[in-house]
C-alpha cells in the first residue's frame, strides 16, 4: 500500500481487459499500454484482475508477473486496485501481501467463491486468516460484491462484521449487482465506506447520493464520457451525458461483455491480439462484433 | 499416469478427507496414513482434492506437495485419482501433468467453474487447452459433474464432444447430483465410459447397470460396508447391505458433510487436529457431531 497518504477512492475506475497473446500468454506490454491509456482517458484508477480481466483464468504467477511489470513501468500505484480474492487463502494471502507490496491503493477482493452458500461465520473467517498473513497495516480492501458470478454475497451483516474485525482495512464495497436501489442502500448503511457501482449507468445516482463512484468493464471503452458526467455531476447538464454514458453501456453489453470489449479494443488499437480470451470465455464473431459497433455508433 | 497396464476404475473409491494442522498448514503424514488406511478398509482407490478434499481451498502448490507426498510414501498409484480442475487453465494443466507424471489412474477434472454459464465450445476450448499443455497420451480423465457446487454442468452433448476429440483420454464421469436417473441415462448413453455415482447410496444401483462404481465423500468413513455391497451385488443380499449403507450415509449428510465426517474421524482416530476445516468451511459443534454419532448408531 502507499507509504505517503493515497488519494481518495472514488471516480471512474475501469476494470482493465486483460491482454493476452495469441497463445494465451500474458502480454505485459500491451498491460502497460492500455493502463496508461485508461489513466490518459479520463479514469481516476484501473483495477487489475477483477472479472472482466479473467483473474480466475489466470494463475497466482500469472498475475503477481503482470502486477510486477505494471509497476516496474512506473504506473502510480495511488491509481492501481488488484483483485486478488480466490478460493483459497493462501492465494488471496499471497497475491494481497504482493498487491500491498507493490503499493497498490487497494485491494478487491472476492469471498471464497467454490462451496455454495458458505456461513458469514466461515467467509469472515477466511477474511480474517487472509488479513493475518498479510499482516499490512497499510491494507485497504474493497469488499467485492458480484453474488450473480461468485454465488457468495457480501450481506450488510457480513459487511458489518468485517469491518468491526478490521476498521482500518475494509475501506469500501464494490455492488455489481447493477440494482441501484441496492447500491444506495450500501452507500445508506456505510456512510464512512467508499461505495463503488459495477456499472456506470450508476455513476451519477451513486456520485450524487456520495457513493465514491463506479468501477466498470465498459469503461474500458466509456472512460471519456464517464469521467465528464463525474466531474460535471453537480451541474443539470449532467443527466444528459448520463443517458448518453448509460445507453453506451448498453451498447456494449447486448452481447457477452468481456468478449465485446475486447472485439472492439482490437479493432481500435489495431492490435488483432485484444480479441483473445481465455477459455471458457470465447471471442466475438466477427457479426457480432460489427453489431455491436453498430449498436455503439447509433448513440 | 501408470507405466504398465492400470485396473481398471471401478467399485468404491473414497473422495479423501484432506487433514490439516490447527494453524491450516496441511499434515502430510496424516494424509498418508489416512490414505493407507482408506484402502485397506475396502476402498478400490482413492480420490484426492475432489469438493470434499477441500482442492479449492488448497493451492497449486499445497496440491502438488501433498500427491508428492503420498507418492513418495509408496501408495499404489493405480489405487490413486487426483482432482485437478481449476479456474485457470495452467492451474489445471500443471496439476494433470504433475499426476501423469506420479502415474496416477486418473486425473477428475472439474471445468472452470468461477465464470457462469460458459458455452460448451468454451468449456470444450479450455480442456482442450489443458490436454494440449499436458500432452502426456497416457492421461485418463474422468470429468466431474457436480453442477450444483461448480455451477458447470457436463452435459451430454459436451461429454461427447470431448469424447470424440479425446477418445483415449476420456476414460469416465463422476456424477455428484445423487440423481439415481441421471447417473443411469449417463451409463446407458455412454456405455465405454466408467460411471460413478458420487455417492455409495446409488452403488448397487449402479453397478448393477454395469456402471463403475462410487466415488463418495462419506466413504471415508463408510468404506467396509460400501465394499461389502460391491463384493455381494450379485446376492440378494446385497440389497438389504445397501439399505444399510444407504441410512448411514444419510445420517453423515444431515449436517455438511466435511465437516461431519472430520469431526467423526477426529474422535474415532484420536487426532484432534482431523476436525480442522479450512474456511469458508467451519468445524462442526460438538452438539452436532454427538447427534450425527448417535444417527449413526441407530442405523
Amino acid at each position: 500500500m502507499p507509504a505517503t497518504p493515497s488519494p481518495p477512492l472514488r471516480g471512474v475506475w475501469a476494470a482493465a481487459l486483460t491482454p493476452f497473446h495469441a497463445d494465451l500468454t500474458l502480454d505485459h506490454a500491451r498491460l502497460v499500454r492500455h493502463v496508461r491509456r485508461l489513466l490518459d482517458r479520463g479514469c481516476d484508477g484501473v483495477v487489475l484482475f477483477g472479472t472482466t480481466g479473467e483473474a480466475a483464468s489466470c494463475s497466482v504467477d500469472e498475475r503477481r508477473a503482470a502486477l510486477a511489470a505494471v509497476a516496474e513501468a512506473g504506473v502510480s500505484m495511488h491509481r492501481v486496485v488488484v483483485g486478488t480474492g480466490c478460493c483459497a487463502v493462501p492465494d488471496t494471502a499471497v497475491l494481497t501481501a504482493d498487491a500491498a507490496d507493490a503499493g497498490a491503493a487497494a485491494v478487491l477482493m472476492l469471498p471464497p467463491f467454490y462451496y455454495p452458500a458458505p456461513s458469514e461465520e466461515g467467509v469472515a473467517a477466511a477474511f480474517d486468516a487472509v488479513l493475518q498473513r498479510v499482516g499490512d497495516a497499510r491494507l485497504r480492501v474493497l469488499l467485492y460484491h458480484i453474488p450473480q458470478v461468485s454465488g457468495v454475497p457480501f450481506t450488510h451483516a457480513l459487511v458489518e462484521r468485517l469491518r468491526a474485525a478490521h476498521p482500518k482495512a475494509v475501506a469500501g464495497i464494490k455492488d455489481s449487482t447493477g440494482d441501484r436501489a441496492h447500491t444506495l442502500a450500501l452507500r445508506r448503511a456505510f456512510p464512512d465506506l467508499a461505495v463503488f457501482a459495477g456499472t456506470e449507468a450508476l455513476l451519477l445516482d451513486v456520485v450524487r447520493a456520495r457513493g465514491a463512484g463506479c468501477i466498470s468493464a465498459t469503461a474500458n471503452l466509456t472512460s471519456p464520457l464517464a469521467a465528464e458526467v463525474y466531474a460535471r455531476r453537480d451541474e443539470p447538464a449532467a443527466d444528459a451525458l448520463q443517458a448518453r454514458l448509460t445507453a453506451r453501456r448498453t451498447a456494449l453489453t447486448a452481447t457477452p461483455p468481456i468478449a465485446t470489449l475486447k472485439a472492439l479494443l482490437a479493432r481500435r488499437t489495431g492490435e488483432p491480439d485484444w480479441a483473445v480470451v481465455r477459455p471458457p470465455l470465447t471471442p466475438l464473431s466477427a457479426a457480432d462484433a460489427d453489431a455491436a459497433e453498430a449498436r455503439l455508433a447509433a448513440v
